[in-house]
């Protein structure tokens, strides 16, 4: 049931993160051209509804790196992390399908094999690895960071509850969704910040296998960044809540 | 009474969804050329606002196929549904009169007759019925997928509520305005995200009877795809909430 | 004790609202351009902030039309009308005031007098004194309805409030601020909104008292649509409401 | 632990908030022109996710104004106030360092060095120091007057709270955040909106010690400036409230 949840929550961040990159970037589309508000509050809306939607039922972490994070503190059952990270992937990928579908009449009318492949992953814009391997890693421990000072500020301290679900409910979801537009805003700059393995590996399958008319290569030498940053932040996130405000 | 707040909510949902579309497309308002932003939130706001104003009488469907998802999961009566849906059709055609009286002054400075009919109903940026129909499903299930969700996590879980009201009270019809302004942000490009057959319908009708300054026709021959498309995507929306995450 | 507090809540609106049309219309300011978003973001972020400041002591109207809307229902005591009045003008004039001296450096190197002028007050695009004053009675009709529906929304039906303060406290005031900014995106296009006696007469008085280099005339003629209009669009408002929806 | 959630509060607030500049300002940054719009949420947002991360445990004042405002009113300790503040510029200082390694990769490629200044600390778009100094004045009341209004009215009339506190938990954060969003779209057109003196003395220094390519002076002579004029609106904002609102 909870990696139906993961699977759910993560086909719906895809589907209306990706699709907002698709509407911005692909050609014809209403949304063309509609700027970096338009791409952070659609990302940020993303992780709002997908965490309303599943929260209530898996904790909606829809992101390894939270998954991973929160197990590094103890607060999450090592046993369930490998389905979890499945989920994510598979529904990540499922979801890029369906951005594929939404705006299928809108690929042959784009030239730019490079803004195909945005619709699906992240690129650096400017390719220096080190630094777009620490600005991953900072987007990521800040995410972590803020997602468990929402849930133990929104939760009354001292009140023991279940860390894995405590941002799924109430108001909480609608600020983790705020917290991801904020990061976008701030420190999406660089890299167009994945800040999740899933969110970018999932989709960077999708757009590969894809009969997508004039699409280029997919990537793969960049592909490790935004996987293994993010887990790295993660854990750095997670690490500082629990050693300066956690406990 | 629920008749009279379904028909108030939907006039104030055209009120200002057809308002903003308006603002931003006729010549000389001081909206003119806003951008995606200006329409997205604009729709956004009118969802929220609505609900607010009629949800804790109706549940402020507002949208036959929330009513009809709803119906085909066993959470609304069916004896009400024709009324539903014919209160959502009058209160819109009466929201884009609203309109039209609000922006009286500025259709004869406006040129181009597709931007007018906009005003009132959606038209496909690329015309292809088959992926226009697609992306009309896809943006109507995510909707209803969306406001269950909503519904069963802002009530605990396992707390009896009446499903027709759950989206009507407290942050939820602020999270269901946040939802349709993701949806427009996201999927909105291809064809302006109707996903509602009264908001297509009713003000298509006012079009058409309006002596709307050098208008042009009405589109008859595609109508019929943002009232049929949005009924099959919310029956298919509500279906995956029932099957994987409901009960 | 009252009456201060309106005064307070509507120098507030008028500081944050007229600041940010003079940040967005006078030259050399960082906000310069900054577009339709920007400009009914910052009224509707005004009306929440000036709401949360006073609301809990006097209810938060700051404006005419509303108070009058409410009386004409029979939820506000006849007897504080006109102070309520009076302070809700005394206060946006302060308002204005405010903002003359915030943005002391920039009028000197604005030219167009008009720009100066829609800082304090609003003008019609199209100069239709019919076609303008209807878009003033709707907007404000939509205004006191969407105030009226969301206290009662907020509030749990059949529990009784005292509706001059419901929409004054907890998430209430930032539901009236995003109906504003609804307001502003939608019907804002023809008029700017005043939807408001005060908002408009207070700070054109301030126009033509302070000492503004380069300052045009205030526009008298017109004076009278964004005063009288939002008076009779409140009371059609709060009549809606309180014959379909209310009791 | 006070001391160390200001100083982590602080540096979210200028990770997020120095961040949404360097991404609008620095060359060839996925933000790059991305509008008043953008840098407003962006500092919004920091500040709300500042807030959440920490305000349970201080009540993230993050800002010597909002400090040395309350003390003037006796609400908070006296005692406590050199190592918040000394909390706060080192946390502002350690967010700037952030931002630099963030954007890395983007320093080199941008020439206009007042832009890299720009990221760090604020500047007058026309320098005319009586007007800047009112302007931040201004801010800053506001800023301190509407933060306490929020702490009010979201906790119960005549409910004794820890106003230290207060703002630091539940919807307050998100609240005060969308202050800093109004303050800014409304205020910050003539001064970048410091409002905050370790926001601007932190960074400042930062500026002045990292080797950033192609750097020019960290403009000292202003820098009095957005350190003095908020320590002055943030007493005169706790003063307007005390006397005329608050007991």
């Amino acid at each position: 049931m909870v990696y139906v949840a993961e699977f759910i929550g993560t086909m719906i961040l895809i589907l209306l993160g990706g699709g907002v990159v698709a509407g911005v970037v692909l050609a014809k589309s209403k949304a063309h051209a509609g700027g970096w508000i338009v791409i952070t509050l659609g990302w940020g809306m993303a992780v709002a509804m997908a965490v309303y939607t599943v929260g209530q039922y898996s904790g909606a972490h829809i992101n390894p790196a939270v998954t991973i994070g929160l197990t590094s503190i103890g607060e999450f059952d090592p046993k369930l992390v490998p389905g979890y990270i499945a989920a994510q992937i598979a529904g990540a990928f499922t979801g890029a399908v369906l951005v594929y579908l939404a705006y299928f009449a809108h690929w042959k009318h784009t030239d730019d094999p490079d803004a195909k492949l945005a619709v699906f992953s992240t690129a650096p814009a400017v390719r220096n690895i080190p630094a777009n391997f620490t600005t991953e890693v900072i987007g990521t421990a800040m995410l972590v960071l803020g997602v468990l000072g929402i849930g133990s500020n929104v939760n009354p301290i001292g009140q023991e509850t279940d860390l894995a679900l405590l941002f799924g409910s109430g108001i909480a979801p609608l600020l983790v969704g705020l917290l991801v537009l904020g990061i976008g805003l701030s420190l999406g700059g660089p890299t167009g910040y994945a800040i999740n393995p899933a969110r970018d590996l999932g989709p960077r399958i999708a757009h590969a296998i894809l009969p997508i008319p004039g699409k280029g290569g997919s990537d793969w030498s960049y592909a490790w960044v935004p996987v293994v940053a993010p887990i790295v932040g993660g854990v750095i996130g997670a690490q500082v809540f629990n050693l300066f405000l956690g406990g």
